[in-house]
């Protein structure tokens, strides 16, 4: 299916799901964006999942998001919106406060599942900025030490103008991304050592046994992953990975929150010179002696050729295909031929 | 010998090499700290180095430390001062802008080799801020999928307000560090698989083989560090890694650039809040159900308990203490009885 027609099938979906029009189509742009990466695990086939949130009430389709801004910082209380609604807007607010006091911050207080957090990076650097976005989520990957899950796989992302495309990374926290340990599942790959533990806690390679991730770097991933909880969570005042782990009734249920950072690149240099030197940088490192048939790739790299590849044709397993027609059909939306 | 003997030894010894007073005071401050903690490698023992380079001209004991301000955001040119000396005036401008703006930016351009950087972003957060800081330096770890060096094993530290002494996460990028690997060879103990290249970019085990440290999580660690020389040495304008890729005069010599990121918890939530938000989720994650004899520690806990351990002797192994007393010698500095 091309990604125009994708976009309107899933935004039509959330529409019938009782999204406001404007947001289901932000939703959709960032789930097809993450399939044309191929990081399919953030795509479309979030979309039920999506909806199951919205007839929960922890989605809101319809939200009133409100803005505080304070000096160079803003801070967004999402109202449960969709994460691509609150995390687009928090971009746009970070990009255009940064134009006037060269660093901003949009901090994202109770929003729902971020998607893939490259889009909102690469959406900065292509107004000029170097951004910074984390997220936090629920405890779903081992604290270093420890049998059971404690932190999340709590993403970071950093993005700055490039040559022609952004040049960014994006990681999640974590050896496996709870994506990866489900592709896995699926196709009975062994996992590498030290990558996950059992629902016990004990360290396992059998990726059905698997489902606690551990952290990249032991106590560097889980270090990393407490320190963004505090960074968004508890700057906003909405902890998540206290309430989940004390069991409270809130700590049951689905919020996200997130912090973007933009800085303006041509307050310290032209941007053309960063380019250029993106650029020159970019070349060395693709000159540096390979391993035997490996290509150095840069961060984003595959994710670009990805898309190039498939402008025409969003690559979906049959499965996400048959879920997101069962889906359609259940809502009365028309499908595609 | 104590902190306080110690701190005014290695005070004296670069005053005698050439640094000012105040400048020299620091930067033995910065040190002893890192000893204390129990991180040797960033400790005194790289007071030759220190020296070494002052003599070569590399590592100026008398800067003329020039700012620049505009919006929330600070440009210090360090002219070559030593790393702890910038370091700790970047924190601080950070820390005072940042209560005026919410978020403030210190960009830290020609200065020398950083030291722990767990010392400024825990200085920031003692002053109420959540302080993140990065350190750019010359390529001395593998790029994912190359046999040699392309990036540096680039640091990246986040410390937030905690209970009494911060929460404070302190991380380089590569899955050992070169402090580590030089002790790993001294020693001669075996490394784990895919910690290091050796210096033909053949993976080894063989500590005395090592050296290369290979980057955290693949793509992940060598992208994030490629990333920091983007946010600290391009933003600056003082690009390090391409200049020594590409073997220029400028790349053959020893400078660093970095930044420091404050933001006011304040302006957020109240301090208070804040500290017992950090305080509750220590408690949660301590409270996890943990490995057979493995106690859950929260990230700088150990740094801090060594601290505490060692307030009135600084443990130092013979031959760093050997190397000092001789530069002191050297240098007609009296030596502590």
């Amino acid at each position: 299916m091309s990604p125009e027609r994708l976009r309107a099938l899933v935004g039509e979906i959330f529409v019938r799901a009782g999204m406001v029009e404007d947001n289901a189509r932000t939703v959709a742009d960032v789930l097809v964006w993450a399939d044309l990466r191929g990081m399919g695990s953030h795509g479309v086939m979030r979309a039920p999942r999506y909806v199951e949130l919205m007839r929960r009430g922890d989605l809101n389709g319809r939200p009133n998001i409100t803005t505080t801004e304070s000096g160079a910082t803003i801070t967004l209380d999402a109202d449960r919106a969709a994460g691509p609604v609150a995390m687009v807007r928090a971009t746009e607010l970070a990009v255009a406060k940064a134009r006037a006091t060269g660093i901003a911050l949009a901090l994202v207080r109770s929003t729902t599942h971020t998607a893939a957090i490259g889009y909102y990076t690469q959406l900065g650097a292509c107004s000029g900025m170097a951004t910074i976005a984390i997220t936090a989520s629920i405890p779903n990957m081992a604290y270093h030490g420890a049998r059971a899950a404690g932190v999340s796989t709590a993403p970071l992302s950093i993005a700055v103008p490039g040559d022609d495309e952004p040049l960014a990374v994006d990681m999640g926290s974590g050896v496996i991304s709870i994506g990866k340990l489900a592709q896995a599942r699926r196709s009975g790959e062994r996992l590498a050592e030290g990558a996950a533990l059992d629902q016990q806690g004990m360290p396992t390679t059998d990726a059905r046994a698997a489902a606690i991730p551990l952290p990249l770097g032991g106590p560097k991933g889980s270090g990393l992953a407490l320190l963004i909880e505090c960074l968004s969570s508890l700057l906003a005042g909405n902890p998540i990975l206290a309430e989940a782990l004390e069991g409270t009734a809130k700590g049951k249920r689905h919020y996200q929150n997130a912090l973007v950072i933009a800085i303006d690149v041509a307050r310290f240099v032209p941007l053309e010179a960063f380019r250029t030197e993106v650029k020159r940088l970019a070349r060395a490192i693709k000159a540096l002696p390979a391993e035997p048939d490996t290509e150095i790739l840069l961060p984003g790299e595959r994710g670009r050729r990805n898309a190039a590849q498939h402008a025409s044709d969003v690559p979906l397993p049959a499965s996400v295909m048959e879920e997101l027609r069962a889906l359609a059909t259940s809502l009365g939306v028309d499908l595609p031929a």
